[in-house]
Order: structure tokens, then C-alpha cells, then sequence
């Protein structure tokens, strides 16, 4: 583990825990805009609530978690993340995770430190890598945040993302040992 | 489509069809044999057979098929395969797909034959190109199968599969466009 790839600052202005069912409303006003949008994530943009929350929300050796604020938006959900086996059988020791920031916070290190928790968080549920199947290669401010946690590029698939205003984009298979 | 990638001999002593509920029980006699090894498949070993099911068989623009013989082999299911998409949204246009070959039937051409079948199912229902996430390194035979079939390795997560006699090995991540 890098100190430097992975702290967070001390004055970050959130706390990350484990969400609860309580939490969805919140999750979901996260959500809905990132996938309907149809820019980042592969999910289908006409995904309804119920099935997203079925998507959203994992079991052990997963979980969910949410950065809730703590200093001017004390209580807000700012952020939201799941972790799960990549695959399953021989494969269930590598990682995978998502993460989404509520509109009009990014840019704060919300998605870092999501990703810095999740890393830990894996490493502590004993998986020892995590992979990303499919960052989007025009989403360039994510794939810099993942480079900057460790990650490393280790292929692209061309043109495997038709984003709604650019077009074909490729998706990056994205990996770190833990 | 390179017509030496994909042909399959006219000799071949079965024909590819989409599969139906009756095939169910022969397709499990060929799945259940891979799945319970976990030396080639990212599925859980315990997986059981309603599992399987369910997981196996894909609804359109996905498929479910099977190589019957019509030979020696009359009426014996001898491979199956099947197709999806690869992610949702706009990763939709990118197939995935799985195949396996009933146990003493290998090396006959029958897993070559079910790709190839795979590859124009997956042109004729608007799949623009094919992506495998996890071929398992160490099944070198059928990484050279894809490979002749017209994939290439886009990248490789290393360690990604922990193999029952080998340990650690890596998972392909192979792609052709259709």
C-alpha cells in the first residue's frame, strides 16, 4: 500500500460506513441522474429504482457504503459505493467496485476516498486485487483518480462504450494488487 | 469474417441449434462435470443445478445452444454455448459468450463449432464485435481455439484465477470484432 495513493486528507469533510437500508432514498437520488445520463456506467439507462437497488446493495464478502457529510452538509449522502467479487469459483479473490458522487460534488476527492475505503475494505474481506472491467475511456478524470489509487491499465476494449454524445469509446480493464 | 477462421468442416458429424427446455438434462450432464472441476470457469464448484440453469440459459438478444449429433453420435448432445450481452447500456453492442464440450468429446472440433455458430448468432442479432472476460491461462487449448477463431488477448490480470492443481494463473481477456 502507497501512503501517498491512497490518504485521504484528515480534514475531508465526510465519514464512510457501511450503508443501510435507510440510506437508499439518498443512494438513489445519487444513482438515478448517473445512470440515466448513460455516460460512465454500463448500466442500462431506463434501469428502475427497484432493480437498481438490487444491483446497488451487496452481500458479504461485499458491502455497500455511503461518505456521509459532516461539516457544512452534515448529514448528506455525498457519495455511495459497492464492492463484490469479480468472479466467481477460482476467480472470487480479485475485487471489483463502483462508486457514484452525488451531482455538483465532484471534483472534492469524494471518489478517492470511496475507492481508498473500498480498497481496504477488500483487502480486509481477504481478496487480494482489484479489477475494473469497464471505465470509460472518455471519462478521463476517473481514469486519472484510478491511476493516481494504484490502478493500472492492463487493456482497452475498442470502441465497447457507445457514449450518448461522443459516440464509440473504448473500456479500460483497469487492476491493482491489494 | 475470415472464412478459414470460422468454417467448420461439412463433415461435421452435428448440427447447432438454439436449445429448449427438453435439452436441459443433457446440457447439465456436460456442465455440471466442468463446473464440479473448476479448472476452466469462473463458477462457484457448489453451484447447483437450478443455479446452473438459470444461468445458463439467456434470453434475446442472448441465446442458448446445443451441437447434436447426427452421426455416430445420433441425438447426443455433445457440446453447448451460450451468448449475451457482455455489459448493459451503452457497453451493450459487445457479446460475451461460453462453451463446453461434453467430457470425451474433446479435441473434435465441437467447441470451434459452437463459436463460430456464436459469432454469426451474435452479427445476426446487431452485436458489433465479441469479448471473453476470463479465459483461463492454463487452458491453453482453448485460448489457441479463439485465437485461430480470430481473438486476440487484449490484456491479462495476473493471478486472477486460482486453479485447483496449479494455483494462481492469469485470466485472458480475448476480443474479435464481428
Amino acid at each position: 500500500m502507497s501512503a501517498t495513493a491512497e490518504t485521504v486528507p484528515a480534514s475531508a469533510p465526510w465519514e464512510i460506513r457501511e450503508a443501510t437500508a435507510e440510506d437508499w432514498p439518498a443512494i438513489w437520488e445519487i444513482l438515478e441522474p448517473v445512470i440515466r445520463a448513460g455516460e460512465t456506467f454500463t448500466w442500462d439507462p431506463d434501469t428502475t429504482e427497484v432493480q437498481a437497488r438490487d444491483k446497488w446493495f451487496k452481500t458479504a464478502p461485499g458491502q455497500t457504503f455511503v461518505a456521509v457529510g459532516t461539516g457544512g452538509s452534515d448529514g448528506m449522502v455525498l457519495g455511495t459505493g459497492e464492492l463484490h467479487p469479480n468472479q466467481g469459483g477460482g476467480g472470487s479473490h480479485v475485487a471489483n467496485a463502483g462508486y457514484m458522487v452525488r451531482a455538483g460534488y465532484g471534483g472534492r476527492g469524494v471518489a478517492r476516498a470511496l475507492c481508498a475505503y473500498s480498497l481496504q475494505a477488500a483487502r480486509d474481506a481477504g481478496f487480494r486485487a482489484m479489477q475494473f472491467n469497464a471505465v470509460v475511456e472518455s471519462n478521463v478524470r476517473a481514469v486519472a483518480a484510478w491511476q493516481g489509487m494504484g490502478f493500472e491499465i492492463l487493456g482497452t476494449i475498442p470502441e465497447a462504450f457507445n457514449h450518448p454524445r461522443l459516440g464509440y469509446v473504448g473500456l479500460h480493464v483497469m487492476y491493482r494488487r491489494l
